[in-house]
């Protein structure tokens, strides 16, 4: 059985009640009480509860991570750099998986006695910000976020990104590009979009509707997606995927159907995840720095926690282009 | 201000410690009366917190799973199957990553309220088991275990894996055979080194001295050793890593280096993740069921949790050899 308070108490010949204000040093408690009842505690190996802590605190210095879509390889990359900077900054990661995006997961946040939470697989339509907000719990958004709720974010500003890997394509011969979208109810997916169709524009060519498809950002998507692509009787020379791990989708879909990558088909991912950089992959993506961002994102919350009138910060983080092995010349036309 | 139990005793006209009982359908409080609280908590939106639910029940139904070696890819991907087997039991995960192993991470796991803790990457050397034990908190091993503090475990029996890889590699013409392995202090590196060595020996192969190296479960570990072994004169035609992330290492530096897989070199892993069978990796591996043995996991978990004084289970799981391309006939020699 594990230690409790009154184990304590009873060693140190005090009530329970002295025991959990000698732990923490109340002042109403003799400094010759305190040193009996941490000697007791430290006899019996007692750690004072959470629990017990928080109710009398109400600071618990635990951050939930919420991440809704725990399949999703993209997120994995995040946990460690959030857990360092709130390590250093004195508070404690708690990860959040769930599998929907309801009332439920609100409950829980609140009912875990958390500090604040950095949300991190945001929808587009997700209740989450808004009743967070009714509860008064703070939060950031990491990536993603919503139009609605307005709150503190890290999130990634693809334009610059973009810009530069079309104007690389274009100077390479491509004028026929499709693209792999993400879902549509991701601020993200929406973002690249709207700087791909730009850069595009910029450059005096447009994304055919035939050119186009759209998924959840996993490699599935990139599979599927770029083996219907390449069945079209003359395919575009040159995908843009909604990020790395779709990109490795379409390399395996290329890899499967025999199409040379970047021979007759050019890659281009979205994250420069640490895998797009093996000599296996190369995979030409669009940078930005995620370990910074995560970090970032740490920051904020214990900020917002700290203080709750401070005034809400966006922090954009620029994009570059990384041209490796799967982007080259377009092939000759037939 | 997030709503408390005092706003909605206020607001329903009772005392603090009634709207606990009622919210906990407690016999002791009047149907009237706890229907007047629902409807007050309804009505300011109030979660009971978590804190004080676990002070008056002793039980939170949250499951830690602890995570001392974030950057290790292989453990995102026992996340999701062990989230899902708890929520079918009604328990929560909570991720606990931790950068070092040491008395720590032990009181946070207790100061947090866990009902149980799902412990993934002991070390043979770590205090953690042994201080669980010795505060009562319910813990089994996921994968690695220690041998001086027995609990329920899910572990891989890598034996019959080994003994059909090398029978197959033997088959194939190799007999100079290296290795990639893990490190020392972990239960599923030894078991593995145990295995290669049993099965060589059935062949009459053994690993000489030159041919092993050794490190952390990463690409990094992989792509270093890999590098050191191919500038030896006469290198191995066959490397065991000691699991797939190091594989991706050691197809990392064949790549980088110029040495054709599996022409000039052969590359076998451990574990059949995800990514081995890609098409533009189709890595040969020895494979066991990952996902079964993460909800196993989460099973036993909450098992030891209901029935503490049931017996103690260790659940094996069998392995086999994954044939892909990276495995081909050993290169005639000069």
């Amino acid at each position: 059985m594990a230690i409790t308070s009154r184990d304590v108490a009873r060693l140190a010949g005090v009530s329970q009640p002295t025991v959990s204000r000698a732990l923490r040093d109340d002042p109403r408690v003799s400094e010759a009480t305190k040193a009996k009842v941490r000697a007791a505690a430290e006899q019996l190996g007692y750690v004072p509860s959470e629990a017990g802590r928080a109710l009398s605190s109400g600071r618990t210095r635990r951050i939930g991570l919420l991440i809704t879509d725990i399949e999703n390889q993209f997120y994995t990359h995040i946990i460690a750099p959030v857990h360092l900077q709130l390590e250093r900054l004195g508070y404690q990661l708690m990860l959040h998986t769930e599998t929907a995006d309801n009332d439920t997961i609100v409950e829980r946040l609140i009912a875990n006695g958390l500090d604040g939470v950095i949300l991190a697989t945001t929808t587009v339509d997700s209740v989450v910000p808004l009743r967070l907000r009714d509860h008064g719990l703070p939060f950031v958004y990491f990536n993603r976020t919503t139009s609605f709720v307005d709150a503190d974010a890290t999130v990634v500003e693809p334009t610059a990104g973009f810009e530069a890997a079309v104007s690389r394509a274009v100077a390479l011969g491509h004028t026929r590009i499709g693209a792999v979208l993400g879902p549509s109810n991701t601020s993200t997916a929406q973002s690249r979009e709207v700087a791909l169709r730009a850069a595009l524009a910029t450059n005096g060519l447009s994304l055919s509707p035939d050119d186009i498809r759209r998924g959840p950002f996993d490699t599935r998507t990139g599979d599927e997606a770029t083996t219907s692509l390449l069945s079209q009787p003359s395919p575009p020379t040159l995908l843009f995927c909604a990020n790395d791990v779709v990109a490795y989708g379409a390399l395996n879909a290329a890899s499967r159907r025999g199409v040379s990558v970047p021979g007759d088909l050019s890659i281009v991912g979205f994250d420069d995840l640490p895998a797009a950089s093996w000599p296996i992959i190369e995979l030409s993506t669009i940078a930005y720095d995620l370990t910074a961002m995560a970090g970032e994102a740490a920051r904020l919350i214990t900020r917002r926690i700290e203080q709750p009138d401070a005034s809400v910060l966006h922090v954009e983080y620029e994009t570059s282009f990384v041209e490796r092995r799967t982007l080259s010349s377009a092939p000759l036309s037939d």
